[in-house]
């Protein structure tokens, strides 16, 4: 198993060339030094100096079946050979199969789909649909949240990434959503939680203006920015707010979708159908870009009569659907959510739950299905987290000492600010997990070093 | 040639799938009527009912190969065998080498370049890096012109597009472009329409004040627009201009890069160098969703050691770069790039002149490459266009009748407004093009009994 191929001078060519010509995302280009990668299957991947991951982190939160699952591949060959590409305005039957696929798993009546190219767009298109449907401006989002890097998507985000590119004319709000564990309502329970929450949304609503308020979106369950599943009546609680208002109420499931949480959607464990569902990574886990909106009968007969002013070139992209096509039925003939759902309930949340115990920078442990967070503290009992927010340099040394101790032992972690996320593949075996989980066990040392 | 299989009910039945589940893009949903196609071959593809069409379209202007290259479909099933999805942050072959390939061909020192999905994305990035190096909040763009549909690309955006989605805050102002046929200037030849058109930019750039302004953008030379090439001077005057002022100079390649003008990229008909060059469609055809960003050396450096604060999960996905780079090497080993030149030249070119001589409804025709429009008029006098600007059901019935004949005569025609583009792939031989060129002969007559 860790007899891998060693091939150091072809990754030091290929880093080279990536110096030479990639610009990357999110980064400072003199500063970073990119690990080239030889090859991957379902929860690994290597480099080319024969050291092997095991990928916690689902790249970017998005092979949810895994590395180079072979129905996925096989199906993505079959539909290169036949057609690759087709402009929007046409039918193609890979196409409608993947929005019958989507339209049948959706809750509610969120039966009707526009593809895009990833995330960004999705949640780009879903404001313009709320914006047009209603009528009225402003989009109300929460701190603690991520929706994508274009110019509606990033200022509707709630992390440091939007800093930059803030446009305060762009009309979005602010406010902020459930989290017991660090609560901005100093609720002492998930109940007083929800309550003063749902409080906070209605005051904040009152204050700006019901007939100003398009949209309010959501993730059903926040991502990036920490992974707090909503306490219960949370989802319910925003749904009728936005009944009441007129209010279009939008659930971003680009990260939460798909399997993630143990359900083909965050919003099943809810019950809870908003109006616009969007998607993308899980869908078709990245192996082609793709993502979406699920739209509702009523926002989707407002473009019936009169044109949905939206599109782009890949819309309904050939291959990217076809693969999406496989996906989903990968999914649902091999149980790969149910698969997630008991790998989270009876190896996962368990084992987690045993290292907070024994670990001083464990603060909290929160998520389900394959989608956890480990909150690092400097103190168990101030909840100081272990770095400050948006740490860097320096300042962020101890996130970033940990985070080696995990490659270092062979696991490849999701670390965002304060917390390292547990996000492996929906697809990941028993005996995986705990080789993940003891390679974590171990580099939270380093973590527990910089308590106080 | 014409004996293709016929297989209706299967096409009924991906239109009723289609109807019933997906949603498209720029229509009104229930005004649409999505023609089934069952594949696609070179310069052609074709439906269910065993029609035929030769594709003067190229989808959106975006199969600058042909339908199906075999080299770059066996190069997405070997990829996809391979490595189909990695994040951004690692390093990896064919994303190096696509990079090197593109930095090669594009002008000057934009040798380093960020991957997105789209052109949309690609507008976004470059638009974000000129304000963020410059510290300025403006942008420039002209009227008469198509930059994408995310909220930052729509507002840049001269076309009706733009209008329900448009946010008078967004830090766009649009001016004149060149355009001698309907000179803002009344000019009356290309040296004069030139001159004008410089002083109109530098008088607003003077009122707009330079001190504020991030960015000038122009699509080299506007696609969907009109395909309205620049006079000579026009461009260096605009790169003279943007260095007085320490002004960001983008050039919008997405339609007319790669092969389109007979020219890798439009920008080398001029000797002009941008400083961000944004590309999509034709870098790999659209096989599979790629775009992206070619970024001086200057503007490279200004995030050297700070972040470049945007990103996207599949920025330079392994399986579209794999596409790109079969893209380009088989556009270079068969000469694709200079047939495109040559088949404007020497038959495209001819053609379409000797036919606007023969129509009173051709107004005008403008081009080169493989990228031809033909300005259709109600009186080539007064040069009043065949329908108005914007025209919609009635009022645009003679452009609707116009693509209804070439497509019963077997053409796929480009329509927008009061035009129709010749934009067929970079592929095509004489023979196509002129099957091609005597449908829109015929097609032509309808569009003349239109014209008094």
């Amino acid at each position: 198993m860790s007899t891998l191929p060693s091939d150091p001078s072809t990754g030091a060519a290929v880093k080279a060339a990536d110096r030479a010509h990639v610009f990357h995302s999110w980064s400072a280009q003199g500063l970073i030094d990119p690990l080239p990668i030889a090859g991957a299957e379902g929860s690994y991947f290597w480099d080319y100096d024969g050291n092997r991951y095991l990928d916690f982190s689902s790249q970017l939160v998005n092979t949810n079946i895994g590395h180079q699952h072979p129905k996925v591949v096989a199906a993505i060959q079959e539909q290169a050979g036949k057609l690759c590409t087709l402009a929007p305005g046409f039918a193609v039957d890979v196409r409608s199969e993947a929005a019958r696929l989507i339209a049948e798993r959706t809750p509610g009546d969120l039966d009707k789909i526009f593809f895009t190219n990833g995330g960004a767009e999705a949640v780009e298109n879903a404001v313009r649909m709320a914006r047009l449907h209603t009528g009225r401006p402003k989009v109300l989002s929460t701190y603690r949240s991520y929706h994508g890097a274009t110019a509606a998507a990033i200022n509707l985000t709630g992390d440091p990434r939007r800093w930059p590119s803030d446009n305060a004319s762009a009309g979005v709000v602010h406010f902020w959503g459930p989290f017991l564990y660090r609560s901005p309502f100093h609720a002492e329970n998930e109940a007083q939680e929800c309550e003063r929450a749902l409080a906070h949304l209605e005051q904040t609503i009152a204050f700006e203006g019901p007939q100003s308020i398009a949209a309010i979106i959501l993730e059903t369950i926040p991502g990036t920015a920490g992974i707090m599943t909503p306490p219960p009546g949370y989802l319910a609680g925003v749904r009728e707010i936005c009944d009441r208002h007129g209010i279009v109420f939008i659930l971003d499931e680009v990260m939460a979708g798909f399997g993630r949480t143990g359900h083909w959607f965050a919003a099943d464990h809810f019950g809870v159908t908003p109006d616009l569902l969007t998607f993308a990574k899980g869908v078709n886990s990245g192996y082609v870009p793709l993502g979406g909106v699920a739209i509702s009968a009523e926002i989707a007969a407002t473009f019936d009569q009169r044109p949905y002013p939206g599109g782009l070139t890949y819309s309904g992209h050939p291959l990217a659907c076809a693969s999406a096509v496989a996906t989903i039925n990968a999914m649902a003939e091999e149980r790969i959510v149910e698969n997630a759902a008991e790998i989270g309930e009876t190896v996962i949340g368990p084992a987690l739950r045993e290292i907070a115990e024994r670990h001083p920078s464990v603060g909290e442990v929160r998520g389900l299905g394959v989608f956890w967070a480990l909150d690092l503290v400097r103190n168990k009992e101030t909840r100081e987290p272990l770095v400050p927010y948006n740490a860097a340099g320096a300042d962020n040394a101890p996130m970033a000492e940990f985070a080696a101790a995990c490659k270092r032992g062979g696991l490849w972690p999701f670390v965002n600010m304060n917390r390292t996320h547990v996000v492996p593949a929906c697809t990941i075996t028993e005996a995986e997990a705990k080789e993940g989980l003891a390679a974590l066990d171990a580099a939270l040392t380093v973590a527990d070093a910089h308590t106080v």
